[in-house]
């Protein structure tokens, strides 16, 4: 299977997975959960729980034990969008080329989503682990520890702090960026790694790729955000420059900014090396990412 | 020790666990972490964590390894508060006696405080019973589906559908109630029979003592809301009426409801007595619940 192929076919594995692991929308209340599932399946690239099948299979995982695992990292991922889009925060009106969940729906409901799908990968992890309690344990700490306070959460609040100030430390973008988007994606590494069983250096390894390949994913993000249009998108595109938010661009110009990205995206593909496993998915992967479009 | 000792020692005991397995008000970014400190420790009676911890003693349990689930338990209650205290929600300005999160911080980092405190939970049960996956795997199970879109979030999402429309029916209180605040209080005795390695029957009546109690405490709320005043509560008084809210008092009358909160108190009690172990303070505590005036 060439890769356009293998991509595609675990993108429809995880949206499976979504449709399939997450309260149906027919439950009470009917309007939450259609809330949920609007967002979360409502597209997207699924570049988290991707990461997380495809690291779990190259380092030798047969079975698709990891599906719920990857589902539970895109719930958190969808929460932190929905979130991020309400009126308090960027007060963003489009997301994935569609109204954002408050405009299709209203703030509340919104509000209440985005509580609930965080909630919700909890309930999918200890629900489908639950004959494996010690991976059941091992995914909810990576996951919750990625998304708590001291680094999702954190690096969306230094964000919003940072912008009220008349410029940002290169220290602070770090943070930002650090912990509000390669936390996430460390996690999608490593709990695919946590799968797989993988040993504890091959999981350290993993956290350096996951770090690398973050980094250089909110770069080009950054960098997107500065010359491509709406429509490639399927967001509002310069809307960094019209926040006067704390980018790589901003900091050290579109230029440099490539050159970093592709730096990191380097430092993940020679860490990969060093895992033992078939990984030439995920290196096709992690050079795909850094060659985006949108 | 009698009953007000006992329930004061537990009450402190729940107070350092608070401050000693939440995330320090120092670690960056500062301004999250106190927000998150300033809900969590600015008073409250505690009834559901130290219910929590009441439950596991009178199971047996002799050790303090039910602190964490006990925190675990008033960080997801807390984030329900501040998030349901928001513009978007009941736009609250008064909590426990204090200007709500986003009134003494802003709204922004009131919707990441509440967010931070929830994910925090699965943190701390994740960390603190990492030597017992097993127990972790159940406890984040039973407070996850507590508070899932189908239990606490889906009460709070039927109640703001039901201020939309001119009357609710019984059906729909019952559900909003049941979810909304049973929920909570169930899990608050089915997590103490769980730290306390109760048998599955065990678990079983502690669930229909907490759906008792639950309701009862939500019914004397409504009872409160209409018929105390606004210092003796510590939260705005009379809120229900004039949001027009569906409560208990609304459809029943003031002297049904407290007949109905009575009648299941009782049934608390009823059930407990069933139980192996000691639940002289525990009964003791659901009797103080149903005489309280806040």
């Amino acid at each position: 299977m060439d890769f356009a192929a293998a991509l595609k076919h675990l993108v429809t594995q995880v949206e499976t997975g979504l449709d399939r692991y997450v309260t149906a929308a027919t439950t009470r209340p009917a309007r939450l959960h259609e809330a949920m599932r609007y967002s979360l399946l409502g597209g997207g690239k699924r570049l988290r729980p991707v990461l997380t099948l495809a690291t779990a299979r190259a380092l030798g995982l047969t079975d698709d034990s990891a599906l719920p695992a990857a589902v539970a990292l895109e719930c958190v991922h969808t929460y932190s969008l929905i979130h991020d889009d309400l009126p308090c925060m960027d007060n963003d009106d489009l997301r994935r080329g569609r109204p954002t969940v408050h405009r299709q729906f209203d703030e509340a409901t919104a509000l209440l989503a985005g509580d609930a799908l965080l909630t919700e990968s909890f309930v999918i992890l200890s629900v489908h682990y639950s004959s494996r309690p010690t991976l059941a344990q091992a995914l909810t700490r990576e996951l919750a520890d990625a998304a708590s306070s001291r680094r999702l959460i954190g690096g969306q609040m230094e964000d919003l702090l940072a912008e009220k100030k008349p410029t940002a430390t290169v220290d602070e973008l770090e943070f930002i960026h650090i912990n509000k988007t390669a936390a996430m994606i460390e996690a999608a590494f490593v709990m695919g790694g946590i799968c797989a069983e993988a040993p504890q250096d091959s999981i350290t390894v993993l956290r350096t790729v996951g770090h690398h390949v973050g980094l250089a994913f909110q770069i080009i993000d950054d960098v997107l955000d500065a010359t491509a249009d709406t429509a490639t998108l399927g967001k509002t595109a310069g809307k960094d420059a019209k926040a006067d938010k704390t980018t790589f661009v901003k900091l050290h110009g579109i230029e440099s900014s490539r050159r970093l990205a592709h730096e990191h995206s380097q430092a993940a593909q020679t860490a990969l090396h060093s895992l033992t496993g078939d990984s030439a998915f995920l290196q096709a992967l992690i050079e795909s990412m850094a060659a985006r479009v949108n």
